[in-house]
């Protein structure tokens, strides 16, 4: 399990979300709550948009809290849209590449959650990426492979029915290869434009998500847990939800990825309560 | 705060102390029970005697369980006798120079404790070093500073009265120049023969300290917090001791820091309460 | 290109190789003589074998010459088997992960060369990992799959054989998707007890390769480059050769990828030349 | 040694200095010209100007050219005034605190050079640095020293004079206690608004410095080593020189460091000869 915290709106200091808050990402990396893992320490990474379309990543392998690199980052870089990580490893390897976000040409993509079993099947997921995007899984991770899998089924032009597809394809090898829970997802994407968020569980404990317009910043964050304690308009996201945001705008559509019926025998009824919603 | 484990006696793989035992050292890295910060990631350290009279030194920035070169070493290396280290940062950056133990010469040294205001009276500090032995002032660390000068005040003939007057030069200082609580130390040495320990407070919270003799494993464990839950045998060691380890043996002197009259009269009565145990 | 540096015999310090010779390991990573890249600065290992019938593995991303644990462990680690290696890389990541030796149970196995074009045909080397043996493949280099390849070409049973089985298949790939030189090899490998080398081009450029048996050391080392410049009894290895070194006894085998026909029908006779050797 | 370049003028891509010449300051990490040592690959640093009066700082370990992070921020961050150094270590340890640049407040500062004998009295430069200033001693550098030595003597109101008498001090020092040669220097700093740059030796071996406005761009580069072979219009700064750069204006002063007669009875003629410059 890892934290995240994403935010669109007017240009702010990447620290407003990252640092300066109460419950502060950075916070979070010591102390979550909303998490089964209070210590997120096995890296960070942040993505941010400015000058140019592709956006800008900076990760490393120390605890948020220690890094110096990433406060002068923090401090030094607005952006009107990015997306910050903390990353608790569940076994693969605590290094550059393995850390969030992920990027792809003009997207970024970051996910905190858990594909069940995936060492057992992590073989299968790299043969479903297509050998035109093959030179870009750099780690070993769940999360680059739900990330390169979207990518190749239409992220640019669709990028909730891409997702719905790409985390089908791996809850149908977490049923047939896996364990259970096979699908516990929390993921943020953008393209520079607009900012994505998912929920979603194949069974009962999705990890959390909120977001937040603040009228005073003119923006938005989108988060794993609030990132003040006093606050009372953070909106939880419902397992099973899309979000896109634009501008000043949330829009909610349901999500639900598209799985065999051959993994849906398998798994019984559980994930197919969830894929009627 | 920090956590530390040391060990002498019948040559033991690393790991035995590192990370085999049930409340490990880095299991403590995660989640320290008798300490006020339970997460100590910023760094760790080992230092073992074996082939020759100087003891290697392996220290590195990342979390200790994260650290796969750690994992190895921790099951190659075998030692009669070595210090291993968990490190919370008071505020001094993630360095490997700021990373415990250091070592001069023969010597190595780890330390967990805390050295009141030392970040106001570093320079003083720093200047009490000799010229000769400045050269090995590598990081920022009150620790690094204590070990020097009691390298400087005759570590090599008389362990226990060198601590005793370098912990009293920064007592001084402290009191001078620093905060409350001046000194708060448990520290562990060793010359590659013997091992040597302490633990001392010039309040009444004396970080923890306890060590136990294995008969089985004909050696014993010098640590911040037992390695095993269940184990009834570990002897906490009571402030103000200063302990020197031997083969089988266990010896138990006073230790009070030399202060300057001048430093009691700021302090007032209580490092003096200490001073005549 | 990198540079690498082996040795098997009496047990002597890692130092007498990786850093006390005048053109030690070390050395070679700032100033290779024998080499494209005069600069082997991105990464280096060293694993070894000592306590265990599995090798202790230490990797790090800094250049081998500012590495103070390395210089610890070198000073520090006495063994009679070891494997050390200094990166240049030629395109993937500098992470511990793509550094060599890489290990599997009791073996170990660093490389030197290029295997043509191997980033067009990275997935398809990927899928010839058997499932078993797939969550070790966590890094992206040709030489890490070259060592599962072997492994599971048999590599327990018929080292020879399951590395010419092995560079058979990579070679094919090169021919069917990549570029020429489809394989230039020096590797050397070990299962604790023997140490293995092999030098081999598809072209006329095979990596140097060179062993030298001390007697005064009673030991045999086995390098990229010469370790020291005035010594003549260094023995420069033939290309399409395959070295077995056990105790004192140094035996010679010719090496001959198992290539397909087909893969022979699209390179011609350049790489067919070797193989009739 | 190591290498660096500046830049003021009109924003730019941080790329336009650091990766994208043909002889950028990436590719000096790994082949400088006008150096003793061709390979700079013990860590790098930038200091930007952009959105507040203090600068972004990014410094690492890794050797320049093998950062992703640097690559994206270099890519990302745009800025007219900013400072850029790869490191070639000339004894102290390869960490961050020992990068340059090294930040105060609005400062910024980094050096190429060398003072002769500095390991022999880093105590006493230490102690030069005044109590306030010494919390940001963090590493051992020389450079370090110097520009906190520069901060005391008035570094705010009078750059010039200021770096005059620190390098004054040091120089005594060295002639003092070290070696010779005493001083070689060429440093550039920034308070945000001006760059300032300056070349000086004690002897005849001034390291090099080149500046150069480019029209076309609307800004200036001051650097170690011109950044393309082609441009003809590289200007040399003399030995002995102080630069100061704002907006398209480049004016130039003698730089004499403060020396003490005690230090010219020592050294002879040879500062002397300089100091009448």
């Amino acid at each position: 399990m890892c934290r995240w915290a994403a935010y669109i709106g007017a240009p702010i200091f990447l620290e407003d979300i990252i640092s300066r808050p109460a419950h502060s990402l950075i916070v979070q990396a010591r102390d979550a709550s909303e998490c089964k893992t209070a210590i997120n320490a096995d890296g960070f990474g942040v993505a941010w948009y400015a000058h140019r379309p592709e956006p800008g990543l900076y990760r490393d392998v120390l605890p948020a809290w220690s890094d110096h690199n990433l406060r002068a980052l923090a401090e030094q870089v607005k952006s009107s849209l990015f997306l910050a990580h903390v990353r608790a490893s569940t076994g693969t390897a605590t290094s550059r590449n393995n850390c969030h976000p992920f990027t792809h040409g003009r997207w970024s993509f970051m996910h905190n959650g858990q594909i069940g079993g995936f060492e057992r099947f992590r073989k299968r997921a790299d043969m479903l990426i297509p050998d035109a995007l093959y030179d870009q899984r750099r780690g070993a991770t769940d999360s680059e492979a739900l990330f390169l899998l979207a990518v190749a089924e239409g992220l640019e032009d669709d990028p909730k029915g891409a997702l719905e597809r790409a985390a089908g394809q791996l809850h149908d090898l977490s049923v047939g290869y896996g364990t259970t829970p096979h699908l516990r997802l929390t993921c943020a994407l953008s393209d520079g434009d607009r900012l994505y968020a998912l929920r979603y569980a194949s069974d009962d404990f999705a990890p959390s998500l909120y977001h937040r317009w603040s009228a005073s910043r003119n923006g938005r964050a989108v988060v794993s847990e609030p990132l003040e304690t006093g606050e009372a308009d953070w909106v939880p996201v419902a397992p099973g939800t899309f979000m896109t945001f634009e501008e000043d705008q949330a829009r909610s559509e349901p999500f639900v990825p598209v799985t065999s019926s051959a993994g849906m025998d398998c798994t019984g009824t559980a994930p197919l309560k969830v894929m009627v919603r």
